[in-house]
C-alpha cells in the first residue's frame, strides 16, 4: 500500500497508518520532503535572515552554499525529532539555521583544506572569492551560529553545540594527521567519520529532544539515533563516491582518493585484492602525479570484482539498522514513520 | 614616590595608597605584573589544563602559540577586573584561558590569510605545520574555548562570548573586504581596529565584570573601559609597526604596509605629505614587487618629517583616556590602581 500525503484532506489518519504497520516505513522519501515542505521552507527563510552581516561578501559568500541544495538532511531530522517529542514551536526553526551554519562553516573550511574546485555542483567558494574569504566567513557562521543558539537562553542548549563544535574539530584535526595513510584501520576510518559527520547529526538529533522537552533517556535514544545515521550517511557518502553519476553526486567520480582520503570501500580493497595489485594501487596514490584517468578505471573495476562496494554499502545498512533500534521506544506516530523513511533513505539515495 | 608592591609585609595599605592619589597611577606596570603574578601562573596553568586534546597535533601547535609569551594583557585584564568587582573564585582563571583560545585561534587564522612568517618572534605556526593546521587548530580552539564557557553555566557568559565572536568575525572579513584599498578614511580604520582587537578587549572585561557580579551600570562602564582600552592598544600596535625594534617587537618593522595593511600613520602620511610623495608611496603600495627596503626608509623618514607617528601615537592616548574614564565609577583599590596603570602601559610600552 502506497499511502499518498500530502497536507489537508490526503492526510490518512494515524489510524489507518499504524492499521499497516506490518510495512515498517509506510512513507516514501517524496512524501516526507511533501508532508514537512513548510516547515522546511520556514527553517530555510529563517536561515537566510538570520545570516543577515553587514559585510556584503559575508552574506554572498555563504548564501552561495546554503542556498545552493544541499540534501537538507539536518534541518528535516531537527523538524521530525521535535515533532516526535510533540514540540510544535518555532525553535526548531532557529536551531536547524544554526546547524546549517556550523555545517556550511565546516564545508568551507574542508574546501580550502582539501583544495576543492567542485561543491555541490557548484565551483567551491574558495574557488570564486579565494581561500582568505571561505576561512573568515567560515569563523562568521560558527560565532553566527552560536550567537543565535544562546539567544535560546537555554544552557543545555549551548552545551550540546560547543561540545558538538569540539569533538568536530578534533576529528578534522585527527583526519588531517592521518591523511594520505595508508595504514589506517576500518575502526580509525570509522572514528574520523564519527568525528566529522556524526557528530553533529547527532547533536541536531539531541536539540531536537531538548527543545522537544524530552527525557534523559529518550534525549540518550535520539542521541545515539543520530551518531548512527550520521556515521551511515558518510559510509554510504563515501561509497557513492566510488559509483555515483557524477553530476548527480555535484561532485566528480573518485574525488576522495584524488584528494588522498582513505575510506572504506579502498580499505576493503586494499584489504582484499591480490597483493600484486595492492602494491600497484599504493604506489599510484603515493605517486606525484597523483591519480589518473586510468588508475581510477583500474581501481573502479576491481572494487566490483572484490565486492568493496557493496561491503561498504552493507556496512552503512548497519549502522542504519542500528539507528533505527533507538526508535523502537517511541510510540508511533508520522514522525517517527518519517525519521524510519529517512534512514533507509540515508543509504539508499543514488546521490 | 615609588610604592614596591609585592605579596606580605612589603604591600602597602590601602590608605597610603590613597593619601597619595593625587598621582593618577601608583604603580609601575612591573609592581603590577609581580602583584598579580600567582594569578597569572593560575590563568596559565589552567589554560594549559583546558587544551588537553587527545589529539597530539592540536596541543603541539596550541602550545607553540599559547606558551610563546604573549603579552597576556587578557588574562592580566580578566583577573583586574573580576577582582575590582571583589571576586575572588576561580571562574576568572577559567575565562582568562577562554580569552587566550579565542585570542590564539584568530593569530592563526590571520596568519593563514596574511602569509605571516614571524608571530612573537617565533615561525609562525602555518610556516611550521602548514596552513591546513592551523586553520583547523583554530577552529578546534574556537570551540574548546565555548566547551569551557558553557562549563560555567552562565547565560550571560555564553552570550558575551557569542557576540564577541560574530562581532570580531565581521570585522575580519570587513578588513580582507578593504584590504590594500587606499580610499579607506580614518574612521573605517577605527571601526576595523574595533572589530578585530577592543571587541574581544572589551568582552574580557565584560566577563570579568559578570563573574564579579556588577550591577548593569558598571558591567558597561567596564565594557567601554575595556573598547577603548582595545583601540588604543591597536592603534599603538599599528604605529609600533613603524618605530619598534623589530626584536623585541617579534617581527620585522614595516610588516603592516608589506602585506597591504593601510593603519593610522600611514593613512596620516597620506593626507598630509606632498601629493608628488603621496603619489610615489601609492605606486609603491600597488607596484607587484612589494615594498622594498629602501621604499620603507623613504616612508620611515617622510612619517617623520610630517609627524605621522606622534599623530597616531597621540590618537592612541586619547582613546586610553577616555577608558580611565569609566574607572571614575568605582573606588579606589589596587586592582583599580592596576588598571589605571595598564591603560598608560597600552601606549608607552616600546613593544
Amino acid at each position: 500500500m502506497r499511502i499518498v500525503l500530502t497536507k489537508g484532506r490526503h492526510l490518512p489518519t494515524m489510524a489507518s497508518m499504524l492499521e499497516s504497520s506490518k510495512i515498517q516505513t509506510l512513507m516514501t522519501m517524496a512524501e516526507v520532503w511533501r508532508f514537512y515542505h513548510d516547515d522546511l521552507v520556514a527553517a530555510e527563510q529563517q536561515t537566510k535572515r538570520s545570516l543577515d552581516s553587514k559585510t556584503h561578501l559575508v552574506n554572498e559568500i555563504a548564501e552561495h552554499l546554503l542556498l545552493s541544495g544541499g540534501k537538507r538532511i539536518r534541518p528535516l531530522l531537527m523538524i521530525l525529532v521535535s515533532k516526535l517529542g510533540g514540540y510544535s514551536g518555532s525553535e526548531s526553526t532557529l536551531l536547524a539555521g544554526v546547524v546549517e551554519f556550523i555545517h556550511t562553516a565546516t564545508l568551507l573550511h574542508d574546501d580550502v583544506i582539501d583544495n576543492a574546485e567542485i561543491r555541490r555542483g557548484k565551483r567551491a567558494a574558495r574557488f570564486l572569492w579565494g581561500n582568505k574569504a571561505s576561512i573568515l566567513v567560515g569563523d562568521y557562521l560558527y560565532s553566527r551560529a552560536m550567537c543565535q543558539a544562546v539567544s535560546l537562553n537555554n544552557l543545555e542548549v549551548n552545551a550540546t553545540l560547543a561540545e558538538a563544535c569540539r569533538r568536530m574539530t578534533e576529528g578534522e584535526v585527527l583526519q588531517l594527521s592521518l591523511n594520505g595513510s595508508l595504514k589506517i584501520s576500518e575502526e580509525d576510518y570509522l572514528r574520523i567519520v564519527e568525528y566529522k559527520t556524526a557528530i553533529l547529526i547527532s547533536a541536531t538529533c539531541r536539540l531536537g529532544a531538548i527543545i522537544g522537552d524530552m527525557n534523559h533517556s529518550n534525549k540518550d535514544h535520539l542521541t545515539a539515533f543520530g551518531l548512527h545515521l550520521g556515521i551511515a550517511f558518510q559510509v554510504a557518502d563515501d561509497t557513492l563516491d566510488y559509483v555515483a553519476d557524477g553530476e548527480k553526486l555535484g561532485k566528480s567520480l573518485g574525488k576522495d582518493i584524488r584528494e588522498g582520503k582513505i575510506t572504506l570501500p579502498l580499505l576493503h580493497l586494499l584489504k582484499t585484492c591480490p597483493q600484486s595489485e595492492r602494491f600497484k594501487i599504493e604506489q599510484m596514490i603515493q605517486s606525484e602525479k597523483g591519480i589518473l584517468e586510468d588508475d581510477l578505471e583500474m581501481i573502479l573495476n576491481l572494487m566490483k570484482e572484490c565486492g568493496s562496494i557493496s561491503y561498504s554499502m552493507d556496512r552503512a545498512r548497519d549502522f542504519v539498522e542500528r539507528a533505527k533500534t533507538n526508535l523502537h521506544h517511541f510510540p508511533d506516530s508520522v514522525s517517527r514513520q518519517a525519521l524510519l523513511t529517512l534512514a533507509d533513505y540515508i543509504v539508499d539515495r543514488d546521490y
